[in-house]
Formats: C-alpha cells, sequence, structure tokens
C-alpha cells in the first residue's frame, strides 16, 4: 500500500501525458522521490501502464477499472490485466468517470483480489462517508467547483477537507482521505495535511506545467 | 414519512399494471389498506402517477427520479413533476436502475426538496451502510440473487436482512430498513419485521397474482 | 402520421411546462391549429401525457421510450403505458437523450408495434442518413451548436438543412425532415419549408414566451 | 488499410489472452498469416497494444476508443493514445460495448484523423445500413443470437451475410462487409466470403481453442 503522505497524480488523457511523455513524466516523479524520499505515484492511462511499469521506479495506478471478471466483455478494462501491466492500484469513481454505487462495490472487490491499491474519488462529505462504508485504502475528496481551477482548496474551503476527514473517521477509521482538488503548490499540501489528509491528488498542475520538476519538488515541500 | 411497518410495491413495467390495471391494483391496496390498518403504498410508472393519485387514497411513489433540475432533459423524469404529478415518495437506485453514487446522493436532496419520501434500493450490507450514509428514510435491501424468485429471503439468508438492519444503524440509526426481496407471504413479512426490517419492497408476487386481495390479505397478516 | 407541414413542440423538462402548465400550454396550441389549420403536435414529460391527451385534442408525443417490453424494469419508459397513456408519437434520440444506434433501431420498432409516429433526432448529416436508413416517419437534425441559440438556423447554415433532405432522400425518400434548432419565428419556419423540411421541432421559443399564442400564431404564419 | 480477404480476432477480456498469452496468440497469427499469406489482425485490450505491436509483426487493433481530445477525461479510453501505442485499426460499437449514433460517428472521425481503419459492429441488416451511412472501412454484422455460440451463420442464417452485403452496397459501395459471428471453421469462412463478406471477426473459436495454430491454419484455408 502507498506510504503516507502521498502524492499522486491522475495524468488523465491529457496531450502531454501520452506514451513517451507519461513515461518522461513519471521519470521526473521518480526522481524527486529518490530526492525527498516522498512517496509519488502516477495514474496513467491504460495503454502506457506497461510502459511506465517497465521503465520507472515509482508505483504506477490505473485511472480506472471496470467490475468485470474475465470474458465476453469487448473494450471495457479488466482488473486483472491492468494487475498483470504492472499496476499496483487504481482510483474508482473519478468525478470523469462515475459509477453506479454496486459497482463501486464491485470494483473495490476486484482490487482487492488483486491486491490492488484502491483511492475511491468522490465529490463531497457525503458521498465520502459513503464510499468510507466500503472500505476502501483512500478516499479523494474532488469538489466540483474546484477541478481544474486556480483556486486552492485550504484557502477557499478549508471544511471540505477537515470535514471530509473527520466524517470519514467516523465511518471507517482505517480509510485514509486524499485532498482531491485545489492544490497547487506546497503550500497547499501542507495545508491539506495539516487538516488531516493523508495525501493529496492532482492533475493539470503538474501536467501542464512547463518546469514538471520544479512544480513536483514545491509539493514534495509541503509534506 | 410512510408509517412503519409498511408494505410497498413496486409494478414496475409490468402488462399488468399498465393504466386501468395501476389503478385497479392500488385499489385492491387501498382496500386492504382500510380493512387492515396496515400503510401499503405503491410505486407506479411515471405514465399513471396521475391517474393513481386522483383516484385512490394511498402513498403513490415513483419508481425513479433523476437528478435534474427543470431545463433542457428532454425524456428524464423530473423530481419536480413528479411531486406535481402527486407523487409522496420515489425509489431511488432500485436495481433495474442503477445510479452513480454522485447522482444517489443528488437524487436524495431534490428528493427532500420535494418532500418526498426516499427508498434508496442495495444490493448487500456494504452498498446498504453507503446508501445509509447519505442519510434516506429507507434503504430497501434486495440481494440479487433472490429478486424475482421463488426464494424467500428470511429462510434462505435471513442475515442478510438482520445484518443489514444492525450495519445500517452503526451508520445512522435514523434509517428504517426494508426488505426487498424474497418475501412472498404473511409470514416472511412476520419474520422480516422480526429480524428488523421496517417493512418490505415487493413486486411479481403480488403483481402477478391471480387474486391479489388475498395475497395483499395475507402479506398485511404478517405485520 | 402527422400531417405535414407540422409544428411540434418538445417542452423538454420546463418548469413551465410541468402539469397544469403543460395542460394550458397544448391548448393554446390548439386553438391556434383551429385557427389556422396548421397541424401542431406537442412532446411532454411521461407524468403529464395522460392530462395532455385527456384534456387537449391535439397530438401529444412522448419526449422518449425505452427499447423494453413488459417486464423487470423498474423507472424506465415503456412503450405500452406511453401508447395506453394516449400518446400517438415520439421523439427518439432526442440530444439531450441519445441512444445506442442498436437501441434506436430497437425503439423504432417498438413504436411501429404501437402505431407511434417516430421522429428520430439526429445532429449532423451523415447521421441524418444513418438514421433515415432505418425508417422512421421523421428524422429531426438539431446541429448541436444550435440549440437554445438566438441563432436562426436556416440564415447561419441553410446547408445543414438542404442538405439534410437532400442526402435523407438519397437513402429513404419516405422519410421526412424536421428542421430541428435555430426555428424561431414564422419567417424561419417559411425558409425551412422552403429548403424541404416537411415541419420543425421547437421547445423554448414558444415554451418561455410571454406571450404563447403570439409566437404559435406567428410560427403557424410561416407554413 | 487491411488487405481484403481478413481474418480479425477479437480476443475480448479473456482470461486467455491476457500479457503474455495476447503476445503468444499474436505470434501463432503471424505464423499462419506467413505462411498462408492470408491478413491476419488481432484486437487487444488497451493494456496490451503496445506489448503486442513491439513484439509481433502483425496489425493491432484497439477493441474500442472514446470519442474524445485530449483532455480531462480519466479512465477513457483516448484515440491519440492508441494510435500513440501502435494501433492501426479499431473495432466501434461491438455488441459488448455499444455505442449512441452521434458517438459512432464521432469515433469514426477520430479514427479517421488518426488513420486508424474502422470496423463498426452492427446486429442486423437496418443498422447495418445505418453504419454504412456513416463510411467506415467494414461493417461487421454480428447478429446477437449466434454471439459466442456454436452455429454457423452460413448454415443456420446465410441471409443475414448476403443481404448485409447488399444492403450496405446499396448505401455505400465502398464499405465492406465482415461476417462478426458463427464462425467456427474454414469453410465458414470459405461460405462467407462467397456470400460477399470481405473477412470474418471472430473471438472464442480462436481464443479458447486448445490448439490455436490449427485452428488458425483452419481459418485461413477458407480465404
Amino acid at each position: 500500500m502507498l506510504k503516507t503522505p502521498a502524492i499522486v497524480l491522475n495524468v488523465k488523457t491529457y496531450e502531454e501525458a501520452i506514451g513517451k511523455n507519461a513515461v518522461s513524466l513519471a521519470k521526473s516523479m521518480e526522481t524527486v522521490a529518490n530526492e525527498t524520499g516522498v512517496e509519488m505515484a502516477i495514474a496513467v492511462m491504460d495503454t502506457d501502464i506497461f510502459r511506465c511499469v517497465n521503465e520507472v521506479n515509482i508505483p504506477v495506478f490505473a485511472e480506472h477499472i471496470d467490475p468485470i471478471k474475465p470474458g465476453s466483455h469487448t473494450g471495457w478494462t479488466l482488473p486483472n490485466a491492468v494487475k498483470d501491466a504492472g499496476a499496483v492500484g487504481t482510483l474508482i469513481n473519478h468525478s470523469e468517470h462515475r459509477l453506479k454505487l454496486a459497482d463501486i462495490d464491485a470494483c473495490l472487490s476486484f482490487a482487492k483480489d488483486f491486491d490492488l491499491d484502491q483511492i475511491i474519488c468522490t465529490n463531497n462529505i457525503k458521498t465520502s462517508m459513503a464510499a468510507a462504508a466500503l472500505g476502501p485504502h483512500f478516499v479523494a475528496v474532488e469538489p466540483p467547483e474546484l477541478i481544474g481551477g486556480d483556486i486552492s482548496v485550504t484557502t477557499v474551503d478549508p471544511g471540505i477537507v477537515s470535514g471530509s476527514v473527520d466524517a470519514v473517521k467516523t465511518i471507517n477509521d482505517s480509510v485514509g482521505v486524499l485532498c482531491g482538488a485545489g492544490v497547487k503548490n506546497g503550500k497547499d499540501v501542507q495545508m491539506a495535511l495539516e487538516l488531516g489528509a493523508q495525501g493529496v491528488l492532482l492533475a493539470s498542475g503538474v501536467v501542464k506545467a512547463e518546469n514538471k520538476l520544479e512544480v513536483l519538488r514545491d509539493l514534495a515541500s509541503g509534506c
């Protein structure tokens, strides 16, 4: 399982993170992880899991799995295949890939069967509690109004982090909370951790940065 | 809100419950409710809510609502319209109409805004806990293996009822549990209540019965 | 089947067209249809089909049907029920309710089984041709960039109408084309008909108008 | 573009075709393609495209693409990434992964932008005509009743093949037809080609065969 505090990067389907660029980004993360000792993981497109796993030594996650067993499911993401390609974890229910409640539960079971770390993404305190009831490793709270924007969650709405941490603990105190939006720099990371989060999940702020090493080092400095 | 213990009938899209047949079925329930004093509610197709509300005096539910506000949503089920047609409650996330977690949460908020009773359907103890965390009036547990079959839940798997009741209470003890599958007769109803349920949600056993009054009276006898 | 030229109004899930307001709107259309002899049809929410059919004498459409037979389909829209409630036709594949290709085909078959008029909505010339290959009564072309806006399709992009008419005819010349967006007034209707359309499908321009009778009379004047 | 006649294998999410087993299967196809000169292509899971492309020299297809551009689409299949990983084509709208009509059209455009061969899967003659109107390289007809079974399409229902070929030609005679179900052996391939198909799309018959080389050689003998 991910060591905490953890910095998890979701490269989505950004043009800057396809193929060799995904590998290059993962290498930058590996560099900073080695320099600082901070746990850094990357979630990449299915097409790039195998490449990243084989060329870089940091935890590689899938961005999604489908709740299916081997069989007739053309074009869906098989948990077995994600594991076989070398992923050690997966995002589940990202805001851009919402799942039915029963399917979140099923994905969680499949992930556990394959010893994949599980990060369930949620959009508010209520759904964070619901996700916590299912028992994943982490819940990543992503308030929709903060995703992709320039706003810092901890400045504008620190209550969403501390409130989620508290609410999640009342349901299941073995579940960690990641701050899933509004994290731009080391100061945001530090604040998220102070508010009780065990890490952060971020995307465009790193993927689209001119100087990725610099941004990653700044983020790591917050841990 | 529904008085408990409650018998809730979901007519799905059965041929036996379209239009005037839905009204007729609702009238049978009204008859037995009046005879026995047992709370009986019916969930009907959108097309039949207005008719049933205007011709029968029992609580009428929608089978589903979509998480939408008035606007550009052609062909979806608007909570405002369900309320306007006279429904007093709604099923949410039925096994035949699963919703994304964030949408269950949104549907619940819309239902509360319109003072509609909320029954969230779930498939196991974990998802019942997750649903309870959202705070509906009721969670109806429907183990998939029992839906539509001839098996009695309380004989085969009483633990799913008592386990759900216990688990739901640990999360939010103001949430009631309905036994949502495997209920065929008054004895099943009685057992479900003894196991801690506050009512039952059933479908084909009534809708497809030759003698509906007889089946309804038997079910009511279990309360 | 609808007489042509036809003016079809889709009330979507607008607040101004719920329940008695849907009935009132349908009555305004009936008034203008009677005054002018122009065919006017209204597509309303499922919850309002029965009321409109029973209180107004113009063709009432469903906004959508699901490709299902009677059975276990909680909360979905059953073609049989739409027919039973009195609808004489249905929109299929509206831009706000897109369907899988195989489901459009299945919906079309169900609609034919129940003698419901079929209007398949499409977004460009290619998909209009594809829809025409399935053999509905009408294809309504709605270029996404024009939906809900203030732009007149016939001014800005008359080619989408004449191009769709021509393309549809090459595939199946028994299929009529409706101009499904960018129609605001009688002049737009007239132009759409001159470009080969057999009618128009519109929404907010009527539903949200202060003086609905005035707008409807103006639209009718274009026929 | 694929040379015809072509034998296209869809490995779905079968356990027998994950990771190194997908590579091994592709190598068997390469062997038989080299022996016989018959065009053989393999559609594999996203996680295995890169591996297969780098270890085997036959055309590798994706099983599916999503109609998206680079950006914020966590966990979906980006056409750019599929191309970058080395795929030369893609299935679209497989029976296990049906798409909305507008999305089939969009996927086709994306595939063309990336010079990916396009095979749109369909379920009957009508939807084959609709797909042909969109202008893909191939339409693969898969009658649902034949998928995964032991029945030979050309014995039981040769009309679905010849009828689809004829119907597709009336719409767009540059579109090829693949026989997408009910093909088990070389004789079936031969019959499919005689009925006008330009190839076959198959799955379990090869993936689950004890002796894959033998089955592949038999299939090739039908060309």
